[in-house]
């Protein structure tokens, strides 16, 4: 869904505009290029990244699974594409990275973006991969990245800790936007939330990205809190800012199903 | 007065209310519960804690007063309500902390949250004595609190330094709800002041608890401007956030007469 | 130019205004008090100063030149401007620094006042030598200074970089009003640039000057960035604060003609 | 025992000592000056403090225990120790803070001077309104303070969290002799710990205070550590820098016979 | 050479230890269990870290390699080894990190344990996964981890870089016997260095581990600079915490023989 | 008398060294070259620093004096250092540096290289202006410098200030070898203290010049305490680092004999 918006939200940036999806897109565009493509096979990326400007590397699993699946969308997936940039000489890559890279702070850490990670989960520890991997990318091989730590983008709104972490399809493409024409980039570690009231981080060293959100959750708080019961402040997903991902256990473990949780997310 | 107000600002927030004061309170609403009590009596502050979901102490003495005093209304007394908390299970305070535990502290500091104390009054030290009590309270206890250092909350602001101290009754009406329902408090010191343009601290580390100001003084400025001298910058009194506490002597010191002063306050 | 909206700007904040230059003024209004002068002229200065109740040092020269000129005007100059301060008693001056002071950092350092200086041209040196002597003055004799680092002050943005450097005439005049009025200064470092949405530096440390921008460079964007090619982010102009003058040479270097970009400027 | 140490080892300091005590000290020396003292006796502690050149001020209850005796005799009997500094025009106090003033800190925090208090118990609370209240009568009164959080002062280590806690007597008052004679104190709070390997705490602030630890812990870690079983890393006595205070509950509680705890320690 | 001093030097700790390798080690102690294991495949390392009381995690690729190497030996190596620890319950790790995860710091830099990642290599990325990985497995599962940035540890100092980079075995064995006998470790990143003159980083928040350094360089300092020239301050190799792997391309590069370089080293 | 050290004490470092005085040297060894040299002059200096490897720069006024001094000497003499640096290709400086460009903090602050400067009198602001300058160069030209700020450089300590101010001559040396020999220098501000107990600054940031200090002061304490009254902890020239500079007017004021308080120093 996230994909489809930014397809929109983009195109008035290029001329032409590569999507890759690892099934077919039957709604192209005549500016739209699609491509079927697995990001762990690395012949096909260096493929789906000749001759473009810039990367906006949205794929790979986005939420918890076994450790292969990150291992070999995430991980590898994500080498494939920085090599693609290498390769291809492309300057510039804005990466989905999350607030699950630094899921285990509490709230009133109000954290910035040179704090440590602590990711939440296997998923969380990929991202902080690609973050690592493209601060590579930069100080060698002179690569411009964005690591938009996106909190939870979705259509509205859906519970009580999205009052706080939403990131509006709007605010994410303008995000991703200033990320691909802001002058200088560099390496950069950024925060991807709306203008919610409760700010839970310190967006402060992103403030070259140019990004003001427009965005916020008030037209939806009286609803959301009236339909669900007050958050224990302790309890884990209201305790830590990457939510029900801190009380997943892991993913091999059978007694919880975690992936339920996830269905209803 | 500003005890008035809480009680009409805070009555969206509960079905019933329990308001404590020193002397009877004669026009009590059906929703509103009046209990006679003095802080510095134990059993009374058990009984008036008794059975509630959250407790707003904004009791003891509200400005500098002989050691006496401050040690039985506002450490002793503050004592009894976190014990009234623990022994009743009430999980969450708000506390009305002030300007004065950190009076001390020249404007161009800039401090934040995590700052040092530096108190300006025998007053501002027993605000500092409950700041660090509810820390403890929640270390151990699990007890959580927002400890809000309140600048000026008066009906409006009465002098040059109220321009960027003010808090209007509004906003501290809505920083109290805002600590009363934000998902996760922990324990938390936040700066009570309105959005005016002077903006002397950095309220960063208080981001979760959700807090938008929404007066200012501008209105205010041309007047109280215009009916002031201007104030010398090395007067302790302005010079430190603290204002005019900074120029109080000792309590029992004769020699200056520091009542006057804060009656004309 | 900027000399001439502080004149308008500044007139309701004093009953004469006294303004110094170079050469003779001819539009001076009755409240304007015109003085031929060069701040290398001790005893000028002296008189200069004399009788007044505060200083706007923006003399000297404004771009990199060569030592000597630097020396002169910008050095001794404002060592007498200092000087008359003491000397006339002048409790107060909002003193014109620059970005150049700070040129060197690169945008995504988002540095703060504190941060230690990195002049990217004897220009740049020249300003925070004036900054460090005024601290000397406010620590030893107790004159406030607002050292104002203006980022680009111009009618209007005229190339890419003052899409985020750009300090409006309106900001300007507002930002040294704030410095003349506000009631403790001490010794202040201050970013000058307007509310843009691209924000390269934290101006928290600022907060007690009680400036809030008014303008932004958004109505000029589309206008620009069409008429402008995509910089290279590395290119010293774009990837340090201080722009084209990271990319001058040493102004007695004859290899690089920096003084015709200078003119284009 | 720590009170006989001090006696013997600042003897050298002064010609006249006058020691306070509850109770009689029978083998008073030539230059020792015995006083029967309650610190909750406002005039026995103005007199006790009158004519004398520095206080050390090892007063009140050590331990845990109920908040009466806490409110008696370390508030109130600490407020009358620094009123009879401000009376008697005493220009230097040495305080014996402690560990329990930040007890809830990890050991992995490595802490230092400035960060927040987080007491362990109603015994660190008073320590840290000593702080408090000392920092006032330095910033109004210009009375200086060491406040020295002494970890575990006892005659050897006893147990292995001593092994990285432990104060040897020699060090003990060779710092409170480096408080008293160093040239400026201002206000100044200290970790108290000999030279021990592990090193829980970040010094670095107090380092204009001359102190030099003289002792380790290394000869006793083979013994202590072949009586003792390895620590539970998770265990509140483990892992927090106040050790078994952060296991005690409340003083008023029964289910827990922290005295007993004590009684062993 | 590095494993062999481990094995003799962590002897005294346990009363059997288990080691693994990729080939055969034929002089194998009674108290030592050989265990010759991939790290690749999970039902070894289950087996391996089965009945252990801590796991010293030496094992994968020792320098810059291809991607699919890293990816093999050191990401999914590694994540075995912590799933071991998790399915077995061990509840301790030491982790051989290294200098370059944060080689791409210059010297000048003095960067402490909760700087922003800088890996120079595919090899230090993967040191950085693992790094947040043990971090992942410390916050959900309770695992304690130190992160051993190990800068270069040899028998003795080979370079003009190792006088100052050195990690003597000895200090090495050492810093592992303080991880895995201090009484709490938590999550643990450190820098491992022996007591050399010039100190290019903070090593302050690793005081809890108790690491004491014995050895430095200064015996073979006149040697090495008398055998190798003055190094350039501004090449890569030298200004760069990282040293020659900082002049290192993309593996892949066929144009730099980097594998030369590592022989020679 | 800290020249005469420097000459012998530097000799080891270079086949043949070129010293230059306002006045000639009689004493000249076979390996020296005395240049005769004002500073100021610019010809001179361009021919002083042809075809060296290093400069040394301690010239110019060593107190403070008029600013006509301070203007020539040290702040057109060191741009001509700076110049000849440049244009000679001559690609490291060590300057000194003084306490004087802190001089205006209090011992308690603790400050470090990066804390913004707070100059004592207008020869602690000729030094800010060459760390700056030096910057300049650094940032621009590539040229290396150690801004090394000198406490009190005397052949014994002379006073109460400087049992822990004193660099030892030995120490200064070593401090000034370090920053010639150091591999990588960059551009560096160090504290110049030798390893006294009484600590007032931080000097990790210098932590890559390699120095460790050889000598302290303790061997004079006992004679100089003995000797000297004790200070008042609030005089300016106890309170802060720059001692009795921060208790001097300005060089023009006739009622405070200043001159006469530098013979006796």
């Amino acid at each position: 869904m996230l994909g489809n918006q930014l397809r929109q939200g983009l195109e008035p940036l290029a001329k032409q505009v590569r999507i890759s999806d690892r099934v077919d897109i039957s709604d192209a565009k005549p500016n739209e290029e699609i491509v079927i493509c697995e990001l762990g096979n690395y012949e096909a990326v260096m493929e789906l990244t000749r001759d473009v400007d810039a990367i906006v590397h949205f794929g790979g699993a986005a939420l918890e699974t076994d450790f292969e699946t990150i291992l070999e969308s995430n991980i590898r997936g994500s080498y494939h594409i920085y090599e693609g940039a290498r390769k291809n000489k492309v300057p510039r890559v804005v990466y989905a990275s999350s607030v699950h890279a630094i899921g285990y702070y509490e709230l009133e850490s109000i954290i910035d973006a040179d704090s440590p990670v602590r990711p939440d989960s296997l998923y969380g520890v990929s991202k902080t991969f690609v973050e690592s991997l493209s601060r590579l990318y930069w100080d060698k091989f002179g690569i411009e990245s964005l690591c938009l730590r996106i909190f939870s983008s979705f259509p509205e709104p859906k519970d009580r800790r999205m009052l706080w972490s939403w990131l509006s399809f709007r605010d994410c493409i303008q995000y991703v936007t200033c990320g691909l024409t802001t002058p200088r980039l560099g390496h950069t570690v950024a925060f991807g939330i709306s203008d919610n009231q409760l700010k839970p981080v310190d967006n402060r060293k992103a403030g070259h990205v140019g990004f003001q959100a427009l965005d916020n959750t008030e037209a939806f708080r009286q609803r959301i809190e009236s339909e669900t019961p007050t958050p224990d402040p302790n309890a884990a997903g209201t305790k830590f800012l990457g939510g029900w991902f801190c009380e997943l256990g892991h993913p091999d473990q059978e007694e919880k199903s975690w992936k339920d949780i996830m269905m209803w997310q």
